[in-house]
């Protein structure tokens, strides 16, 4: 395993003068303080013996039957028995691999895909086989190529880090290809409720139950820091998963479990995801508007419709990597793209996060990364000589 | 991964007439529900943006250091740059898994073990070896057979589930010859603050402790609910460790991490585990009464001087898993002695937890047990009809 360039980052993000556009940290503004302090007092009062004590490794009962009602509000209808409560979704990734991946096998995965599914994969030793595609999500003809992998991974809604959501044609596509191959489908949704401009299509899942795993979180809704997801997956594998689930940390913390269930029996989501979704379309609006006044000729995004994520492609030959200390010197960071691509990197992409910073913020750090880009343009430009630099 | 038999058993428990001495569920009336409400009610009001948003895979500062200190009370003087908090210390298990096995290496372990070890190590798909020993503890000079193994696992004090502990000569030598071999441990600590007697000798790792991996828990002092445990690691270890923390669920919930922080600053421990030592030393001498009365003779048990179990043996040819549906017929369950052995299961042991039931439940549960164990014996006793019927 290498060492995470995410972490590192992070670190960076403690400094005040940093403006942060790297992690995908919610804001703390959109967490349900009050809620939750509301609830842990009720939950502590009227159950503590319950809460604080060891309890079923498939999660606490009540909240796998909220998660079911809700997934059959998005077209995918499960049975609460085959919701398995994780340590945040990242827990679901590490489950998957322990019990579908042997050392040496093939693992498909979109280019650029989310970094911590690579991470959560590696243990097991898989060979990862990225998926070619295009703007609009993998190519669904792409699939014959990968019919032996043991899953592909795809993160249908606002994509971790393209910001990019399949359309309907593509899932229908995609969730087709696959059934006909028989190739297992892992469906990561942690964003699906983050939408900006229209709620997302249904997930693929609905499309092909008995073939797909699918992952949900609680940390983009309500809050990271309890450490909350779900697993959903088809019955045969259900018990396999519980085994792993039950070897890796015995349960998810009662006592989080019934907080958040708690709240969303309240109907809170109702009343708090509208503002959520208000506050994080007005940054990336800020983060849009920016790019198009700061980025020069030559870069390149697409205008992400829900989620967290701005990914931009910068003139080719630049490297967001060499090119970090820089912008941590004028005092913004952002996650170069490199990590996140399992076959050969682009190493020109870089990756911004709108929902942590204000408005007010992100013009002024994407007003630095433009004036970083600029420079480092400027500085490619003599190509001879730069190349005489290089080797020097 | 095979079905865990204990998890099922843990199903029998939430049946209210059966008398469970099945599970290691620390007794409810133990958990400190006032302080925790209190200190939650704090961390929700003085931090909750911090306690709610992502935080370092390492853990929560003050908490790392609060644990070094404790640690140096034992004995074992660590950095708290060397400790990494989990989601309890079941994770630990799994984390040092990932780190140290590969597919066919050999991980030496103590016969009976903990099962859920046994359950965290499989999918790395490790050969386990066990070591032999005697009721002191596993035999030092049995280690030259297994210089060869990654790690060798020991839970040096109040074993689950035999509830031995090792005295001071036996830590001595057991470190010596890890050291002189190379052999690293694995030292999983969840019980040492249960002592009933007295407290038990330092840890291995103050022994040696470039070579050895140190496991911690809450579960069992505040709550197990909570899911709070560390791992202490070598230096050179550690930044592997923290790397497989951080794919596997980025971090322990930051609002438990702070919750538990707050009640340890406080100074709870100091008052609260002398009532939590107190009940439990009461439950263990009624066990250790009933099982004086009520088992028939050719029994065979330690009385444990920490933690929660007592390990019995039954006569030679008495199966116990065989017998648990009589046991629960009678209406009460324990854990059969056979998923807790690596090696060749002995089919004649059961393990039985003095922490959950009160002393009048224990005494009417051993008093089943023994029951169970005299009719079958009387059904054993006519030797050659026995073979007939198991034939036919």
């Amino acid at each position: 395993m290498n060492p995470s360039i995410i972490r590192e980052i992070l670190k960076l993000t403690e400094r005040p003068d940093v403006i942060s556009l790297a992690g995908g940290l919610p804001s703390p503004d959109a967490f349900p303080v009050e809620a939750l302090r509301e609830a842990s007092a009720r939950v502590l009062r009227d159950t503590p013996r319950e809460a604080l004590q060891y309890a079923a490794s498939e999660g606490h009962g009540p909240l796998r039957d909220w998660v079911a009602g809700e997934l059959r509000g998005l077209g995918l209808v499960v049975d609460p028995g085959q919701v398995l409560i994780t340590t945040g979704s990242q827990q679901g990734l590490d489950l998957v691999g322990k019990v579908l991946i042997d050392a040496g096998s093939r693992v498909a995965v979109e280019t650029p895909t989310y970094l911590g599914a690579l991470q959560a994969f590696a243990p097991q030793e898989p060979v990862f086989a990225a998926v070619p595609g295009d703007d609009g999500g993998p190519a669904p003809e792409a699939l014959d190529a990968v019919a032996d992998a043991r899953f592909l991974y795809l993160l249908p809604n606002f994509q971790n880090p393209s910001g990019r959501c399949l359309d309907e044609a593509r899932r229908a596509a995609l969730a087709g290809a696959a059934e006909r191959l028989g190739l297992p489908l892992l469906e990561d949704d942690p964003y699906g409720a983050l939408w900006y401009d229209a709620p997302p299509p249904p997930p693929l899942a609905a499309r092909w139950p008995e073939g797909t795993v699918y992952l949900g979180s609680f940390s983009k809704v309500l809050a990271p820091g309890l450490r909350l997801g779900y697993v959903v997956a088809p019955a045969p594998l259900y018990p396999k998963l519980l085994q792993a689930k039950q070897a890796a940390d015995l349960h998810t913390p009662g006592f989080n479990q019934r907080l958040v269930h708690e709240v969303l029996r309240d109907g809170l989501l109702a009343t708090h995801l509208p503002g959520v979704r208000d506050r994080y379309r007005q940054q990336r609006d800020a983060m849009a508007a920016a790019l198009a006044r700061h980025l020069p000729a030559g870069c390149r995004w697409q205008r992400p419709s829900g989620g967290m994520f701005f990914w931009v492609t910068l003139p080719e030959g630049l490297d967001t990597l060499a090119l970090l200390p820089a912008a941590v010197a004028r005092g913004v960071a952002y996650v170069p793209g490199e990590p996140f691509h399992a076959g050969t990197p682009q190493r020109n992409t870089l990756r911004l996060s709108f929902v942590t910073a204000s408005a007010e913020r992100i013009e002024r750090g994407i007003a630095a990364i433009g004036a970083v880009v600029r420079e480092a343009l400027a500085d490619a430009a003599p190509a001879a000589p730069a190349a005489d630099r290089r080797a020097a």
